[in-house]
């Protein structure tokens, strides 16, 4: 389609813009009903649908930058805001200010969300704005400014309140099954026997919906019902029960949250995670009154980078990362020089296929491990995305699994490590209020000895 | 519950307030999870519901007065918007502003939200505030703030994308039905045998439904399918076809609305009805694409009340009520003094019992009650609430009924007569935005002319 | 419609029964497909449909006599059978006579069962065929034996195993809930407050269904969840807990079955009611797993009449029904002849409003009850059908309550009194067997020693 | 299991059959209740599914041997039989009669019906039967009655109107959909893009399903909607519309059965093939009601084997099969001697990859082909079992189809062709009538042609 370019595009975009986003009503009748604005809300969504990704991305800009908040009313107003006024005179002013400062697309978007699938196009129109975002050179406030309005709106209407808990089995709808196989992405589902399994005998898998966008799982949730906190995840997607055994209520004592997926890019920053966890665990608590231990089996992801970054910094320095007997065993069991040859193992993930190596590596990259867990920062927050997660949801930095996967994607990101995420139901309360004021990370003995050790050696 | 006194809660309600309203977080945090609080805000709503009127009222207006915006914050980032600045500056000055302008006890109706119920408790809260509101004799601000963000809080969660329609039968279930028949405020339901026909060959029944609140109807919708536009109730709510008939389609022509009505107090403000008659009118266009003729049938709240007092003021000048003729005719029909007995006969709903002063009244009445509908304003809006209801949605004031409904209730409420606002389904648009935009009443010949020949006459 | 006398009907019968009744045909080719007679059924369904009750009459008289077996052949084929032919030939000869015994109309049910809304045709067509059974005057051993054939069929298609085991709540589709209110003969519906209250809180209502009549509940039983056997009805169907009352689990450890009731006229004799019994007291199991017991609430239909036969009988002889001192006693409570005042004061129910002659008649009557319920015998079996029911299920006559039911309805079928019939789970089996096998009747001590008196004074 | 040899399981048996399989009542007390034999029916299942194929094949044997009908009763009750009698103890005498030809097996069947899971039970229970009667050597007169007994009783419970239609498609319950897959017969599903093609736009697949087998589809319907009569089943199976695509309405005139499987071996013979087609024709119908065309698209399973045995007999009689232009055609084609050389290649199916080969060989196998389904008879139904389904359900032979199913499958059984058998529906009944009647086949005019010519030629 040659004529979305943006040049040719223009005048009808401004056209378009123009006859779809209304402006905003004088404050006085903000409460009388809108006309029914369908069409035109329509007329934008098809418009939209149509372009390519630059004719969007002209679209979205222009969206932003000229239909925002009108910020000469916005400083006139800010003016008549003086503290010193009577209580009423003064709430009315805020009141008149915080709706002079809604920006005219929200409008638009308020039109959209009524529409039939109006929803859904709002969620991948976000999702375009992040790419967006993400993608662009010049940065762009205005579009910044519409993705947090955007972005504030979804959270509003993706509460939790309003979604549905769906306990998905092999008696779901196959469009469903389907959907949720293909945005597994923690562990990939490779076939149906697969699929089958996940939602078979001492599994559960449970998604949240929502009414204005039906057949759409949001955000997935798979469970492994077990005896103890698992230490690998081959035993979990691949070598399950069969899915004809029947459940021995007795041998389930335990809950491992082995992944959890969002399938709505334009969701990002929406929480949903965490309420789905907590929703499932009202759940199995349910079903198993006497279920004790909840725990994740998570990933590592951006360890081995990490970890082929620290073992740069420190080149000539690798006292500071192995201790002296370590790197006698991991020179015995290699070949060529020693941390050149190292990095070349681990950024190949060949060190597994020697035993000889595994286990010269397991003390130091454990240490290490432990420190990049609890000791990298990012604003405070813990570096690692997957922790930062769990420990925001309340969870406890519980354990370090040495070869937990060493599936090709466990190697490439975890260097084949998995953490356990540990949910004491009644301190995650706690512990999330802890971590989210003071940064404080809730960790076993386990972890904080072996980052205690990494620290000391290291200097990290 | 003789502790209810707002005398020995004060201290308890402080208390608790400190204790289940979180802090607005910085601004700089406020994309950070907040920690699940769901204890507090259980407690909360646990606190309140324990409450008796008096308790709540003291209890919401410390919320309203005490947990609202930081206004100190407020004025002095008014401060700082400038226009002049940059764009990234101002944008980033005006995001700041708007947050700061969030109201804490926002935050906890956000958390309240995400609890079991905890739609339904918010939107009977806003019941309670509604009467509150009314009640007072000194005036509260800052309760009226709070209601309009609640309200602002459930348009957005009741929008319509959100909502359910379903159509009711004798085949849903009886909690519904039941429900459906205590609603029904227009005509009221005497008992099953009424509602299984209201719901059986030739009507429809629909109601909007919202996840958040299991089986609670919202709005709910009844209609006549006829072959023409009804004049009078009686034969819609009483001589309906028999259950077991089943329908001719082509004797269905025509859709009559004959009753509208919302069931939730708190839900007062956020727009349900125009969108539920909407989405009707395209049910009943796929069921019936033949359909011609979409029509109300609907009450005139007030017109006796306004009737009344126009009598009253317009003594010693009935010449500008009635003509001459007219005038002669009712005398005939009356003993006593005329227009005081008129008036009495008028408020005990006697009238209706000659046949000789119906004749009379019909001239006179039809036409002060077209003035009334059409002429009579509020802030420039249509006087009568229903005819408000009807021009916003876009429809047309079509058609006066003279004795269209006679029961004790339409002849103390409307003087017996019922009015039709069509819906042209091409112009309710057009007609809608004419409506709001400039006031302009659409309105049929008839009512044209008798609202004319009335103010001609009234001098009104 | 005049037509419908049987005279005119004649030909038009003969000629629709040639039409619609398809031959048997020959043994070779039964196998084989037969055409799908859709068109003559549906035929045959509309014209009896159209029938008034005599024309229907006559065509059912007509269809048995004249569509029967082919009695000739039937004879034929019992001269071909021989005991002493080797097994394959037997075996055929057998087969051939057995199909040779199906009556032709078995093919046209056949084929009515196969149309929408068959079945429950052929369940009304049964009842019309039982009420000609019982009025008629001359005997009619071709409908004796088609209704025979008929009560086959449905016993086959009404199976268990077929029937779906439904509970009826608030929340149940308005139409089953409004012809359970209906079908409920034993302690009727008064209005929808008391069937609320049934379906509510420490209550249980179950119905079977079948898919080909659906809507229809098939039998109801409605349960009451105590904490012992109930000793009268009115705790149970007046004085229910109240709807909004959640239940007590730690209340419950006992189920009373205080109503079952058939709704198909036409599918008497067809088990369902032990059925539903055997499935509820299943479902209850798995609901309350601690409870203790079970046990009817049940009238006792034919007892006042037999009592005053009884009285009528026993004229001049009172001393065989009362003992001395109860004859004083009654005596004392009422004025006039005692016999004949008692006779006419128990058959208008106004014996219940005098304290003093509630009292005493209350050994006497409970005896004599007792005995009626353990002595009398028709064909061997109980003759009271309530009581025969529980007893073919294995139940144990338990206890007679005095003034458990003081009802019009019950003071003028049991003089007031109700039966507890109680299921021992662990002996229902075996005491169902003995029952059925040598109609030995379990009951408890109270009930063998008031009936042994009352044999013994009585000579009953 | 070792014990499960017929030998040391024999007294086993004996045992458990005299205490599972009752007697069956005197005909006086045939109407009152059984006791629920829940227990004796459940040991019997149990035992029976701990069997090999051994042990259920003595089992099977021994209960048609032991508990068939009492044949002295059966002998002794057919000397009362006589026609002179009056009509009253002529029917008494026939219904004893009847009841004597009980077998007890039929009671211990009634019984297991009414288990959970008990249908199922016996539908592969006579699946066993069928592959015993099938492998046996031994002819067993008792265990083909007991098929014919168990076969009876099964066509009673899965009439017509006790099924329920299901319309599958991707929205459906996985397990549904997987089953589905795996029963396909005529044209094997490959993967999952595969079933979801056939289940998606311009397809619809139906199945019945019984409510005493839930989940179980019980015959499975593939219809693709076209334009035309499909000429062969590439187009439909291999490359359809993409799942994405919507249906467009007007390019839908023709419905082509191109695949209907049963999926339970118990139910062979069984009818529930033809009610299917029927019901799903009237779905169509209701959702297309411009439809005008309904025929199937069939394999000719067994045909490639006949035309090998034909070339057999006709070896030196080629001009009978061939014409003269034909044989040198062929002749052309191939290398080696002419016939010896066609077997091998029909037989291995590397005829189709030589054009010359297939183009000579059109007219000869199409003649062929035409005689087979027409002329060629088994007791007088057509010989090919496909072909005698359609046309009992009352279908024309309407056209055979060059190349139409090229598959391995396809070639190995039909040669590469197909049948389309077209049902007019307005004539399906009378021509289902003819068939069984007088074993006319309805065919078109191309294929009486073809197969007149072969006729004439082959003299077949």
């Amino acid at each position: 389609c040659s004529s979305s370019s943006s040049g040719s595009r223009g005048p009808d975009m401004d056209e378009l813009l123009r006859r779809t986003v209304a402006a905003l009503p004088p404050y006085e009748s903000r409460g009388i009903s809108p006309a029914l604005r369908e069409g035109p809300s329509q007329e934008f969504v098809d418009f939209y649908r149509a372009l390519e990704t630059d004719g969007r991305a002209a679209l979205l800009t222009k969206l932003a930058a000229d239909y925002g908040a009108d910020h000469g009313l916005v400083s006139q107003l800010c003016g008549q805001v003086t503290e010193g006024r009577d209580v009423d005179a003064l709430l009315q002013a805020e009141a008149r200010l915080r709706y002079s400062l809604t920006p005219r697309y929200k409008l638009l978007i308020g039109h959209i969300c009524r529409l039939e699938g109006g929803v859904k196009f709002l969620v991948d129109l976000r999702a375009d704005i992040l790419q967006l975002l993400q993608s662009q050179s010049a940065d762009s406030p205005q579009l910044r400014e519409m993705n947090g309005i955007l972005k504030m709106l979804l959270s509003d209407w993706f509460s939790v309140g309003f979604l549905n808990l769906e306990r998905i089995t092999w008696h779901s709808s196959c469009d469903l099954l389907q959907k949720i196989s293909m945005y597994e992405a923690v562990h990939p589902v490779r076939n149906w026997v697969d699929i089958k399994r996940r939602v078979g005998p001492y599994r559960r898998c449970y998604v949240f919906t929502h009414n204005a966008m039906p057949r759409e799982p949001l955000v997935v949730l798979h469970v492994a019902l077990t005896d103890d906190i698992a230490k690998n995840i081959q035993a979990i997607v691949q070598y399950g029960p069969s899915p004809e055994r029947s459940e021995d209520v007795n041998k389930i004592t335990t809950a491992i949250f082995y992944s959890i997926s969002t399938s709505q890019q334009g969701l990002q920053g929406v929480e949903l995670g965490n309420y789905l966890i907590k929703r499932v665990v009202k759940e199995l608590q349910g079903e198993f009154p006497h279920m004790k231990k909840f725990s994740s089996l998570s990933p590592i992801p951006g360890f081995t980078t990490w970890l082929l970054e620290i073992l740069q910094i420190k080149e000539g320095k690798s006292n500071q990362i192995f201790t002296e007997l370590e790197y006698k065993e991991i020179q015995d069991a290699i070949e060529g020089p020693v941390l050149e040859t190292l990095k070349r193992l681990l950024s190949t993930n060949e060190w597994v296929r020697s035993d000889k190596l595994v286990r010269a590596l397991e003390m130091p990259l454990m240490r290490l491990c432990a420190w990049y867990l609890y000791g990298e920062k990012h604003h405070g927050a813990a570096l690692n995305p997957v922790a930062n997660f769990h420990l925001q949801n309340g969870a406890v930095l519980w354990r370090l699994n040495w070869l937990a996967d060493v599936s090709p994607r466990g190697l490439s990101s975890s260097s084949g490590m998995m953490a356990n995420y540990r949910y004491f139901l009644e301190d995650t309360n706690h512990n999330s209020i802890q971590y989210l004021r003071s940064r404080h990370i809730e960790a076993s003995e386990q972890i904080l000895s072996l980052a205690a050790q990494c620290q000391k050696s290291s200097k990290l």
